[in-house]
């Protein structure tokens, strides 16, 4: 079994700080880390909520991809992360299945975990990134 | 801890027999189960993706709640359900923080579990659910 199930849910917000607090005053969220992608434009934050994780992201300026999104959509879930331990292995099924792979080959991503993004058109709408968590 | 983590991903889709099969055949999904709720118009699957749960939620007709998302938003993420080991005192801590809630006491949700739903305007946009599960 290559999917291990979910690494994160990705949450788009316009800021970080307010987020954290939001999710630590109402679910007892605890941060795990912070860290910029400065090359697309995004801060973010990870959380454990219980044992699962969300990702908090928000962008650096307007002309950024998640700028656009909370332009065009507001604030609210953005993609979600499954964890894989073959990501190319998974990233082969997905092409033999004829998925849109926006990332063709893994790259490095937020937290320092290898990503690739799947084109939400061949997941009904979702916008679905495959991890390899070490 | 009351929150342990994330329960299901709540996904809106127009057809539920076509999206079970995407998440089969690209992640190796196994169904747990389908179920329906009549009085809110939905029709519903949950799949295994690995460890964690995909609920597909499909309306019945165009004049339901999902049937209106669809409409609006296009299929995609429609909720996060997030699992409690006391409903009552995640609520009563949700409201003590100024959560603006859609189901102030549990009701019984899709596949015979203990729900509540949280606005999304109190949760930066984001659906979220409550759940028991025994």
């Amino acid at each position: 079994m290559q999917v291990r199930g979910i690494h994160h849910l990705g949450v788009a917000v316009a800021d970080i700080d307010e987020s954290i607090s939001t999710y630590e005053r109402l679910f007892g969220a605890r941060l795990e880390g912070r860290d910029e992608l400065s090359e697309q434009g995004v801060n973010a934050a990870s959380l454990f909520v219980g044992e699962s994780r969300v990702e908090l992201v928000a962008p650096t300026g307007e002309d950024t991809h998640v700028g656009r999104f909370l332009a065009r959509r507001g604030p609210g879930m953005h993609h979600v992360a499954l964890e894989t331990d073959d990501i190319e292995g998974t990233l082969r099924r997905l092409v033999r299945e004829g998925a849109e792979l926006i990332d063709e080959t893994p790259r490095r991503g937020l937290f320092g975990l290898e990503v690739a993004f799947v084109h939400p058109s061949s997941v009904h709408g979702v916008l679905t990134e495959v991890v390899f968590d070490g």
